[in-house]
């Protein structure tokens, strides 16, 4: 069967009605299955149980090294055996960690609205009372993300994604130039949903910014720093060690959690930072909360020992995550093989086939069919049962210019629902590809 | 020995001698006592070990009555019998509770903060895009809430405290009047600091407010709802109820948590608020984080079982703290007796000796000392090795305008620690008074 491309109208006639065939008797079934958010599978869930009773009713549950007894106020930024996990998991001194809440992404809303509010040392004044806020978006990137800024009327500036990460002559020529640019969103290892991982060079260019704004800040949202898949895991170069060469540690902040090590929404989230950052923290996260939860900080400590048990721990994930991954691409290939494309540039159309991508970790799979196929891809999944994120979503203000991307979340349907998904996908991706070559 | 205020000023000095000699013999001890935070007391967290081990790595440990799996995201406004106590708690509908994190205090900030942001049903605009906002304090008070306050720009109006709760002529006039006025903060039960529970009068009154803003809400900081201290308890009218006999419910934001139950950092807090309120929370929050800790709303549900389960909690706590906050009230009726006087007027000066509260629950002792006596009496019981709460903390923007307002904390130290710690401070109230009449 030749290319669609290389199709007469008459055989893409031919395929439509093909398509529409196996689509009904697929939509008939009446499925529901979710491919949308990344969701642990419940047995990557059960890998964790062991933390429920971890800790019981004797004194030692609860008195950290430091002699504080963790049931009660105090110890704001954190024990000190669980400032030291952190620390290590993410290449820094434990005096540079935070331990906050269970939400990442809550210190990161916490951490822009307190820009907002209060500013960072480096700054004139807070960002809220400066006329214009802007932030560089790396897309296709989190949604989340963008949607914070949304919400503090923070203007976003898209920049491409390459294979190494954010086009980074866009970034230098903004951050370097405009003192309006205050922030930039990074998820520096296997990105979400590209599952790129920055190369040494794209790190060593940040670290070596020279912002325009001295309250600029790096979002450096290092959620997949030890979740990896394959056996091949990718290499993400220290920022803050970078930024130490060059004295630029105050224009980092970074932030990961154990959503995804232990249990999503019981976890613990820590923000990464220089000294000076974290000494303007201590002053202003009290005017917030009097203490974090040092319970759920101990039972991770005393369930995970250290930074080797964690990566023991994440082997166990990658196994159960592999499969799933695997399973996606091989139906990929086989469905839509002779579609693929092997790269794609932001700046050009794809008019040819579909790009997908083949992560070392993280929680995605990043999908990109012809141009003006992604919504309809999404509607037609929708219609046969499989949720997916919505199209767009991967953009600011949602807006996807190409109307390409689409995310895929493999980690939480069965093996044999996620067959079932993956084959209603390539499905649809073929008959929303026809539907559009067949347009006048 | 006459008081104070009828000594020469011969006796005066001799008695400035004897205390001062006094003074020095204790300051030499170099004891460190703490009596300046609402912190439980050891016994008191012990009470709660059980909940350290009420979940174990089986399955029933970690499903919800409705089924989700608590370990994972969803369902981010609580787990169904979460919600259920805390609404027999705050005595409303479990559709009106909205579980959240560890602390209600967060919870309280990320209110102002959403506020100023997206504003609230009945509101024009964001607080944050209007000219002016103000909020009325009820003084004295809880100092984070003011804190709160100065964070966000919002101009604080003072309103005296009475034995009924705030004055409500003064309440009543700005809220009906001034729609500037968008907040006020309540302790409503067992006030913080001076132990006082709003009276069935203040209560309707509150509940038949008519402001003149439509995006007025009463901030009703419900943290000692529970928390008694002797055997004769307040009863507090339930304000949501009141609200609905006159449609007025929109205009109230409840706020608990158990930090003071269960283990102070490590609790669960909610807010309640009315079904319209809820469903603007509903699309707010989601911005900000993906889901609250559920696991420790379980382990919560399953160790209290339900409401009258907290109640029998709180009783072995009211146990503890009953002997603490009598020896501290015994002490002064001892040392300060003399000097005592039964009421004072917000309006008034105390020209005549000191005051204290006899609470009925909730975490503080509230002195009043002769007018001008307060921040001295904090230095020298610093001085001799007892923390209080800084003087003026009770007031907004930190200014007791009479500077005679303490709080007294008695619930953390031993016994005996708070019988040295109450000796103390009752002779650096005498000390100050002594010095203040010795002042041409």
């Amino acid at each position: 069967m030749p290319r669609y491309t290389e199709m007469t109208t008459g055989q893409l006639r031919e395929e439509l009605a093909r398509l529409q065939n196996a689509f009904e008797e697929k939509a008939a079934e009446g499925l529901k299955l979710d491919m949308s958010r990344g969701k642990p599978s419940l047995e990557q869930l059960d890998l964790s149980n062991g933390m429920l009773d971890v800790l019981d009713s004797s004194h030692t549950s609860y008195i950290a090294e430091n002699g504080i007894d963790v049931r009660n106020y105090g110890c704001l930024e954190g024990i000190p055996e669980a400032r030291r996990l952190f620390a290590d998991i993410l290449g820094i001194e434990a005096d540079e960690v935070f331990i906050c809440g269970n939400s990442s992404l809550n210190m990161m809303y916490d951490t822009v609205s307190r820009g907002m509010l209060f500013g960072f040392p480096g700054g004139e004044k807070p960002w809220g009372q400066q006329q214009k806020i802007r932030f560089l978006c790396p897309a296709p990137g989190y949604d989340r993300h963008f949607a914070i800024c949304e919400v503090f009327g923070i203007q976003m500036i898209t920049v491409p994604m390459t294979a190494e990460g954010p086009d980074m002559n866009l970034v230098e020529s903004w951050v370097n130039n405009d003192e309006t640019v205050k922030g930039i969103w990074c998820v520096p290892q296997y990105s979400n949903p590209g599952g790129i991982t920055y190369s040494d060079e794209t790190v060593r260019r940040f670290a070596n910014l020279k912002p325009a704004a001295g309250d600029f800040r790096i979002f450096w949202d290092n959620a997949y720093c030890v979740h990896h898949v394959t056996e091949t895991p990718d290499h993400l170069l220290n920022l803050m060690d970078e930024c130490k060469k060059v004295g630029t540690e105050d224009m980092v902040i970074m932030f990961t959690s154990t959503s995804k090590i232990s249990f999503s929404g019981a976890g613990v989230a820590a923000i990464g930072c220089s000294r000076r950052n974290m000494e303007a923290l201590k002053k202003v996260i009290p005017m917030q909360i009097i203490s974090f939860d040092k319970l759920n900080q101990i039972r991770h400590v005393r369930f995970f020992k250290d930074v080797e048990g964690i990566h023991e721990h994440m082997e166990k994930h990658r196994e159960l995550l592999y499969p799933r991954f695997q399973m996606v691409l091989d139906t990929f290939e086989r469905e839509l093989g002779d579609m693929y494309v092997p790269e794609l540039r932001h700046s050009r159309a794809n008019e040819t086939g579909v790009h997908w991508t083949h992560p070392n970790g993280g929680y995605f799979i990043s999908v990109d069919t012809m141009d003006g196929c992604a919504a309809r891809t999404v509607e037609l999944c929708k219609q046969a049962g499989v949720t997916l994120t919505g199209a767009g979503a991967t953009f600011p203000y949602g807006k996807d210019p190409h109307d390409r991307n689409i995310r895929i979340a493999p980690s939480y349907p069965s093996l044999e629902e996620l067959q079932k998904a993956s084959d209603i996908f390539c499905l649809c991706v073929k008959l929303a590809t026809v539907e559009k070559l067949l347009k006048p």
